[in-house]
């Protein structure tokens, strides 16, 4: 359910009424818009209580939201999400460049390759210092100490970092030394993981599971946001299907279908779909092309030498050539387009 | 294996290579370059007559294959083979536009629309008269009259057309009226149509199953090729997945892998991937960025009251939008990147 | 729509009904059974006409089919059909066993095996002589010259047999020659070889393509129906997913699902399901013990030697021991159990 | 890598290997069997100490693994894991059958259901407590309450209790009550809870994500061997496909295959993967038929008034006929036919 207020209305009558939803044995979520606050209603809700609520001071209309997910809804929240951090706007009409290495594996290769990419465009450093390995016995990532080398490479550079909180014992130290916090999907049903990053002030960087539907994605996403922390940017990384030539599946096509239904930004992984270098670029054209809000991609200045993902990494070279091309297709693509107004 | 000729060899001794190629129970393919001939070699080959080929006048080397297709791939034939459909050139370096409706309806539903479609770009007509339905109950499409709405189509616009071939026993009516012969996805593996394809001296458009691999898409083409027709145009359109958002989900990757394992153009359909008019314009730039050298896109001047198809085909005002967005993405995209050298 | 006439109602009325249905632009189904006559109707009926076959005589009760399906559903025809080829009947109580090589291959190797087969209790021989194969030089089959050999093993045997039609040119040979039609998984959307075999009066076993649903295996199993061949078995061989072990996954759940919506008898592949020889007899177990009428086996004398597939190939003794095991495990089954009355 | 003691070998020998293995940067997992003790050895192991371990005193064999997982693999210990639980035995000649309502829901209706259970045949109460729910608005278990209502349930039965640990914050508190520890479908890759399982000196039924391939299911048990904890049993409970008539698509193939390939026993839930109570006594059967050892099904004394998956749980009655029809099938079963000596 979600109540509209009036465009007059008092931060009083707002309070009043979340008082009253409460009273009722529901949960308000005050949005807060440019023109009006409307409020969400989550909980067992029927119809009963939607009269109730129209009547009160400063609401202007309650309505029915008939999907699962409600905070995520563009039925709740018509207006495009940007997530800010530091000076990079998510969501916003510039698509945004997340890159670097798979693994955060030494000072040098960490703060260099942030160097370098700065110098070529990109927006954000990416790193794995906590990696989830499907076998026990291979590289689980060097930990706090490379966080401590992501946060020096940030200091050098001034380009925020994100990193995969991989536990919730980890998670106080991710969420410390990163500007953006990334749940893998391995995890993206990890649940008590979601709603420990609900509780953070920190964006969250929400990637889809390779089997999840856009509904449990969305509602993956509705866990954090229940809690409280409005920042949500998905991530697109291919989906397992019978198909061999890639490592995973890109579904291209979710990009302009959640383009519809979320107000929340969503960015895509061509590394993870492709598995390898050779076809990161072409897939990270598509996607931009598509209408993504951004990239996330995996560079290193030496992939043969990567202590893991190494032939899915782009080199220097490549990333240079693939932020000029990008920059040939931004122009192209309306934002937004899917919204259907 | 593959029997690459000296630039010096006469027609003659290219005529006696094939010929003891015959004679060992082989059958030899003759791949016309612009400097030299190459000589594919079909057959259970084993290793034991490549030395013998090898010491024949003219050859300059012999080559295994390794691949399970060969004639489709790029080992026997690196450069990329260019379909030539009137004026139109498909695997070029500018992509096509094959437009028009799901279905042929009505005289003045096709040539109106190809007229539209003219004006606003379009390379190609696309018009099914034989249909395959999931169900019996359904419109089956206007046969032989369809056929000839075609035809006039073409006359009144210059358009070349392309219709898809359903039955081994309609197809020589489909090769006499169109100008590209499609086989559909469900006949991908129908085995003597894809025969018949094959001894057609007219290009075909092949298809991908909704659950083709890869591999199983090129021997697909092999088919057709080793019966003598070289000129065959892929075509993805969306494979089986547990994803629901969209009809099939598109296999963007495919596209830039294809270009690296075979010489054939590589063509997309975003409208039955989709399944849905809202998200046809991004899947086709996405295709068109990733690299295809074409689309094959369902336009309907009036898509509410199409006979098939409808809720996916663009109105002739989007396709218009289409194009414009299409042609600031086009100069972003390298040609043939993906051919490794 | 479903027109029940009365247990008393004359050859007569039901002509007089058909006549009616065919007058209002509809095509009548007659199907006689045991207690009464029913008449399906096809083609494009709204609700209008329900009433006015209603007032016929001899007419009980008109009553609308909602599922895409039609002849094939339980609604039309609640009772199980029993397929009836020579001694054999499929869908009865008791799971036919069909067994025999992926290809004939001699007139020794095929005679020798069926001889084989009736010792060890196989119902009905199978082996294919038009082979899809993916790719062209493939062995293809004997053709003719295997049809020939299979009614020579019929002879010697009594063992009714199967074979593939894998094309509309050579579907009379086969016809000729078999007493069950098959129709491949390649071939389950070939509109015009599923429309020849409605007009076939032999029985056609139909696999499930790879991709379809229930609803698609359905719908091809209608356009056999539909052309009036009533006896039709279908066949569940596994389906594409990401799951690398078996080279298909046996979607063991659709047995079931099929015993409720349809009429048809129900066999199992587990030979092209599983790709690999030591996993067939489990796989033969669960398809009984789920409710499956028979099963379609690959049975070679020694599959170290065959033509095609002879690594998913059963031994004489393991074709012993599978129809040893199955005996106890019949019992357990209650037949039709999905029946909802 | 592993090493196999001679029969004869003395404890202290073996110890002695042990302390040879740490000495060389590798970790032992010594694995007392019948006859011997063999020594898997994990780390990043070349074929250099493979010589010098053999000349060690006991040892008779080094044999190398070349598979990724180790601990779990039959190339390690070829004999069958018997998981011990109280008076009953999973993976041994006996399937188990595990049953209970999808959530513990109130006392009585626990209670009452284990009682019914206990008298019909059940081996084990399952129950959930902390429920894995997609949406945050979904009923998420009674927690820590229904811990004890579970172990009430034990005490006045004697049925072992099996409950999820859906957190790490939680496992102690799932630990202490229960007597199998459940880790679900979404946390198969949930790292740190495989580890925390690993350490715990109960039983762990480890359950197939829904996009898990053999080898990454096998590598999810080896994380919680590697800690050191032997009793893990696996458990199937459908995939992710195209396929729309269940909820998941039960991968029946790969019981034989594991059998073949893992010591471990191996259940299967077919509750999930039906989604509809009216398949799973089919589903049921055709486990057990292809070589489980075990189920684990979900009864409900009032599937309507089910707080959770009430359309999935069967009645008692129906559970019954299952144990009835699976008296029958389990004499068919040769156990452990796939491992090949």
């Amino acid at each position: 359910m979600l109540i509209l207020m009036r465009t007059t209305a008092t931060d009083e009558e707002v309070d009043q009424v979340c008082r009253a939803v409460e009273a009722s044995g529901l949960k308000p979520h005050p949005i807060p818009g440019r023109l009006r606050t409307a409020i969400g209603v989550t909980g067992n809700t029927g119809s009963e209580g939607q009269e109730q609520f129209a009547q009160l001071r400063g609401v202007t209309e309650v309505i029915r939201v008939t999907k699962p997910y409600k905070l995520t809804g563009r039925e709740m929240k018509p207006e495009d999400t940007v997530v800010r951090v530091g000076p990079v706007e998510i969501g916003n009409s510039r698509p945004v460049m997340i890159a670097g290495p798979c693994s955060v594996e030494s000072r040098q290769q960490t703060v260099g390759t942030a160097q370098a990419l700065r110098g070529l465009g990109a927006d954000m450093l990416r790193g794995g210092c906590f990696k989830p390995r499907t076998s026990p016995y291979s590289f689980q990532g060097l930990g706090r100490q490379g966080l401590e080398i992501l946060v020096e490479a940030r200091d050098q550079t001034g380009l925020p970092v994100v990193s995969e909180a991989l536990t919730t014992e980890t998670f106080d130290l991710v969420e410390e030394a990163v500007d953006v916090i990334q749940i893998g999907a391995r995890n993206m049903q990890n649940f008590s993981l979601l709603k420990r990053a609900g509780m953070s002030d920190k964006p969250v960087l929400l990637k889809r599971s390779m089997s999840a539907t856009l509904e449990e994605l969305l509602l993956a996403a509705e866990y954090v946001m229940s809690e409280g922390n409005p920042n949500v940017i998905l991530c697109e990384r291919g989906i397992r299907t019978f198909s061999e030539h890639c490592r995973f599946t890109l579904d291209i096509g979710i990009i302009p279908v959640l383009k519809q239904v979320t107000h929340l930004p969503i960015i895509v992984d061509p590394s993870h779909a492709a598995g390898r270098r050779d076809i990161v670029i072409p897939l990270s054209r598509a996607a931009i092309a598509a209408g993504a809000d951004g990239l996330i991609v995996e560079v290193h200045p030496d992939p043969n030498q990567a202590r893991s993902d190494g032939p899915q990494a782009l080199t220097l070279d490549q990333f240079e050539q693939l932020v000029d091309e990008l920059g040939m297709i931004i122009p192209a693509v309306p934002r937004c387009e899917g919204v259907q107004v």
